[in-house]
């Protein structure tokens, strides 16, 4: 299986599928093409909820506002996942979640591995999506094929004996900034200073604050102001400013029927701070 | 075949098709994943008119305003097709198209059946489709598996038969609206009372009247207002408002190169009066 | 395989998939759904651009605004492609790329044949995607199924043998149109007349300038304005204007951060006139 993602929108992402049919049948599954266009922070988040939900496959990943630069094209083997992404960062927090087994793939030895790939002269200066990482993604797939169900250790051996590959001695990282929470006497969190990680094509807002911190409450304040928590959008009225869990698994600020993004003025990278308020209103 | 249908944009299909890979091989087809935003109905409309293209298949369909509270996620049976979704009525209409036979699956003894799935403890409150619907048409599609071309009381064995499905006693329902014909004194249609079914992205304003209705005459009153009715937008000039019948065999009130929502003023569960009216202006 | 190209938007293309997963199991493939609507010309465009990308296969292309007149439908054979088109001239800057062996197809006596297909009665008078173009290319697909790796004589066979396809007249055909190059004294481009093919969903302006005509200039003048030539969209502030080589090769005027078809007022048809300019700013 071969997994496409990238903020190429239509119909570029075809031009790569029949790159790819030229060199396999592997299976194709598309991600998303529509993640946050140039924005590999942001697309690392999503990557990193909803690559560990697959079996191993090999993950051709492409945010990559620096395509007509010298920034390398690079593969990183997780457990026996492989992502082909741009050396930007944007798979080392995917990579991280996968070799720590969410998918079951172990957590110790099999560590993360990278490697670049040697590109002489792609055929385009701006469509490396095409030209280097749907190519190179289709060409491991046909390497490992002998075994679809390689170990980690036979994929490592698979990458290493690629010609074009040689390892990476510093490929650029992205960490996710993990929120800062402050505990009352008794022990609960009591405040999280957080950050906005995406914002979603509905404009609800997308936090890196875990949904188990806010679990339970009914109010809270998000930057001072008092936001009722629900389960659902249909809690509050059409218009009304919510804080809820997402499907990720995080805490969302949203409207309901609107944009959240606009109502609490918050940005990707914009700070989050939500305080405890158990007022009765 | 697993058939995906969600109004949960992108990318968290992507993670029910990995949550899915790890329990089958079975292709994998999407059908949309944009449909009307927390509205069974709307999508059911859709649903009607796309499943019985597809021969038999296991369909996972998720417009699920309720995910959160206490409702059950339902399976359906009509004929040899399956239908996975919330018991919300989404699966309704669909499933009485594909048991009336457009598939072919036959009419009368292989009546729909229902049963609810036995979930205890998602991992996740908000995100069902990944965590109960997928998993569910995973676990059917395998179950099928042994005869791909099952009869539809082969299907309805091989349901009875898995440990986590009971029937279902009294699924919620959903039954698109039928308009209201009156008919003049030759028995012609002269009016017919509908109603707005769905807004397609383009604005274009989807009604319960089926296309015959109005095929054939060159002018109507929508809401009172005059309207030519035409085949093709271009018949009109850019701006215009026109009547025409969609791709679905619907009468929809459309603009040329603009959004039939606003200029008509219409909104889905509005009433659309359409009267004959046979001037030429 | 077959490949799926439209501006049907959504749901429509999932019924045309059931309708071809009725007749065949061969894989399917979209191009994108969200092709210019109504235009064969910038649809075209793009087929020109993903096509050649695939190995040979049936493409069903669909950007159809006579639907309803008594337009034919289409069977186009290039190569060992065959693409599926109503005949409005969209099946024909592909089919000439296909056919001139970006795919390796050959160029000389493999030349292009068009067929008409034989249709009585189409069950919809509003939705050949799904009653005419679907089940055509699924019929197709079936009759080469016998040999997928095909010569184009072996096709050019198979399609001959089909009793509903007899060979067209006189097929519609669209040119795109191409630049008019001025050249200075030593023979350098200095000035191009060209044309915008296409305006892309980030509302950046795809002309037929080839990118070649702009590499390593820093400014030039686009319809008089001033402006500067990057690689990359961060090369300018956000919200300024640029000129670029866009992925398919081509010149494209956009905007960081913004749409140029706004800033540029640039629709497609329109002229562009690009005056190379060496001044320092």
């Amino acid at each position: 299986m071969i997994t496409l993602a990238s903020d190429f929108g239509s119909p570029y992402p075809a031009a790569m599928k029949g790159v790819i049919r030229r060199h396999t049948d592997a299976e194709l599954v598309d991600i998303a093409h529509d993640l946050p266009r140039g924005d590999p922070r942001a697309a690392a988040f999503w990557l990193r909820f909803v690559l560990p939900e697959f079996p191993p496959a090999v993950h051709c990943a492409v945010i990559d506002p620096g395509v007509g630069t010298d920034r390398d094209a690079l593969v990183v083997r997780a457990g026996s996942h492989v992502i082909v992404a741009p050396d930007n960062g944007l798979a080392m927090p995917p990579a991280r979640a996968l070799a720590g087994g969410a998918g079951g793939e172990g957590t110790g030895e099999e560590r993360i591995e990278a490697f670049v790939v040697d590109v002489d002269d792609p055929a385009s200066e701006t469509f490396h999506g095409r030209d280097v990482f749907a190519p190179t993604a289709a060409r491991i797939r046909t390497a490992l094929d002998a075994d679809p169900a390689a170990t980690p250790e036979e994929v490592s051996d698979a990458l290493a004996a690629m010609d074009d590959l040689s390892p990476a001695t510093d490929p650029v990282d992205i960490v996710l900034p993990e929120p800062r929470v402050e505990r009352d006497d008794a022990g609960d969190p009591a405040a999280v200073e957080g950050e906005v990680l995406a914002i979603d094509r509905f404009g609800n807002v997308v936090t890196n604050v875990p949904g188990d911190l806010i679990r339970g409450r009914d109010w809270v304040r998000i930057n001072e102001e008092l936001t009722p928590v629900a389960e659902t959008f249909g809690a509050v009225d059409p218009g009304d400013r919510l804080v809820t869990v997402g499907s990720h698994g995080y805490v969302e600020c949203d409207v309901n029927d609107g944009r959240g993004d606009g109502a609490f003025d918050l940005r990707p990278g914009d700070s989050v701070r939500i305080v405890a308020d158990n007022v009765s209103v």
